[in-house]
């Protein structure tokens, strides 16, 4: 008998209901019923993102979508500016690069939030930047940053800001329009619940005006036909229908329980496993600028790491994530995604400690869910 | 949003797989191919039940086995004896009076499990006995019957022995041959990982006798009519087609792990449970004879038992069971049976310390949990 427990950064687990709608026959999506979908979806994913933007609904995974902005906003030869700190503010770059865009890089320390100060004087430097890449909550790291400040900045400049939200859209607050952030990308399997397979993508009219500026080679990915399409209440090539249609149960949940309250259920599940680890003697990777969708931990002194997260996703189920890049087996990542709840972390913190014990860490028995169960009560 | 947790004494949580099998496209009943499924599912029910008996399935939940053992094997005016230590001791005396039958009562307190010895005396006393009926596991109390010696006293007199294993068969051990075990009843929805729906029965030789002879009207649960379609590997009304094909998922899994390790895997829920209950200062209702597949507990002095059930249910989606007739608000119930394991244990005693505390009980946050991960370690 085996049980799985998904408490990784995506894919983050499904709800019946989502799960129900993905088995219902399939229709067509050139029919008013797929149209009144798409419209419902199309409206559910204002809500999460907070704007009146449109938000396009690409068949990709988050990469594709972040494709999309760097291509329809930039041409060869133009400036952008990336916030790297972690291994998803890197991948702005490595797109940027793709198509020969010439990229001025602020370096954060991995573990850390950019000062947005330092996105200012680099846009007061160089006037030639056109926009700004940003990661909301950078996965590989636990860190969040300060997108509402990174908005006051570079709303006063030509520069338009584009917002990595993969991890944190509908699970942390994202004020897209209020925080002024031109596009935001994300992706289903995170907050929003579903499987991988779908982006999203929103963008002011100052990224439009981008958009139709831009010389960069584009075809599937290309928001002027996205655009098109979607003012007809349509998409450009086959959409992922089951995946939308899931989509709508998502968003009743999603809107059944308000953001505010899904913000808040992700702060206390943030808030116990941080606690937890903290009692379990355990240091947090990120603790200046910790996320609430996922919690980034040292892997103690002597502990291999890598074997840590594998006992517990072999013999236990329990599916947490390891570090990444040159953070391999020095970090564990324990997520709050979701369809995640206290149980959830409960179970999580559980089988932590059963396998920390098992591997001759040091601690006393149940103290990371005592304190847990703390934050809960 | 909203997560369940199924810890009560049937129904129990479904696989994965049985949930996907229910889905498939609906076949005929009437065909090689569910004949083969029949086949199979025979091969696995005589597995779980450890016997070369047949094994017949009926359209019904548990309660219609009962019956059917009861009419197949007595007509009005014979005589049974019944071991009443529970409501389901008592469902067999009260089907015997539907259906003029004489019974001879073991009272048993509840809580406690038969002495054997009194079978025995009462077996001697009245040579009219033609069949004793008792339970393997009584949901109601949790408390667990010695098969094996209540097998020992019957297999020697012209008595034959039936055993109610709703709760249990697929869980705890009983062995249907080597006990000497005439008739065993059990359910689809217990150890057996499906919905409710379906009842099983086997007889063995000494018990077919008694079938034959029988005068008590019956017709749907006949098992002169079941025998006879069995042997053409078929049945005698339609099927609960879906739960039957379900069936054979559910015991992919039950072969996979093995019977062995089943049972070991459920004592150490029982185990687990105990221990945390013990650590939070609460007693067992039955500790003398405790069965693996549900624990009841004693509710504390001054505390609503049935708000407790309630509030775990209706506000964090943990279903325990409350008590039962005389044991209402005395006693609750966590199973711990069929597609349950470890970490469902945790997240049950976790919302049952997150109750008590909101409830004013006294105890040490974090005692339960502690105790039951000792015994997972």
């Amino acid at each position: 008998m085996h049980k799985n427990y998904l408490l990784t950064p995506g894919p983050t687990p499904l709800p019946p209901q989502v799960l129900e709608a993905m088995s219902r026959p399939i229709i067509h999506h050139r029919t008013p019923q797929f149209q009144a979908i798409l419209k419902e979806v199309s409206e559910g994913l204002k809500y999460v993102y907070q704007t009146k933007n449109d938000v396009f609904i690409l068949a990709s995974s988050g990469t594709g979508a972040m494709e999309a902005s760097v291509t329809n906003l930039l041409s060869a030869g133009d400036t952008a500016l990336v916030v790297q700190g972690g291994k998803f503010g890197e991948r702005w770059t490595e797109i940027c690069y793709a198509y020969g865009i010439t990229v001025e890089v602020i370096d954060v320390e991995w573990g850390k939030a950019v000062n947005p100060f330092l996105v200012e004087q680099k846009l007061k430097a160089n006037s030639k930047i056109k926009a700004v890449f940003t990661t909301l909550c950078e996965t590989s790291t636990g860190v969040v940053n300060d997108i509402a400040s990174i908005g006051k900045v570079v709303k006063n400049t030509e520069a338009v800001l584009v917002v990595d939200a993969i991890s944190g859209l509908g699970a942390i607050d994202l004020k897209t329009d209020a925080w002024s952030c031109d596009i935001v990308v994300s992706g289903s399997q995170k907050g929003l619940m579903l499987p991988p397979g779908l982006s999203f993508i929103s963008v002011s009219p100052k990224a439009f005006k981008l958009i139709e500026a831009s010389k960069s080679p584009r075809y599937y990915l290309d928001l002027r036909e996205a655009k098109k399409a979607l003012d007809k209440t349509d998409t450009p090539f086959t959409p992922a229908i089951t995946l939308i249609i899931a989509l709508t149960e998502a968003f009743k949940i999603i809107k059944q329980d308000g953001l505010e309250n899904i913000f808040l259920r992700h702060r206390k599940m943030a808030d116990a496993t941080r606690a937890a680890m903290k009692a379990l003697g355990l240091a947090i990777f990120a603790p200046t600028a910790s996320s609430d969708v996922v919690t980034a931990v040292c892997v103690p002194v002597g502990l291999d790491g890598e074997k840590l997260v594998k006992t517990m996703r072999d013999s236990y189920g329990v599916t947490i994530a390891g570090g990444q890049g040159k953070l391999k087996g020095k970090i564990f990542r324990i997520a709050h995604m979701g369809f995640i709840e206290e149980f959830d972390i409960i179970t999580g913190i559980s089988c932590l400690e059963k396998v920390l014990t098992q591997m001759g860490y040091k601690f006393q028995l149940g103290s990371g869910i005592k304190a847990a169960e703390e934050v809960f009560l």
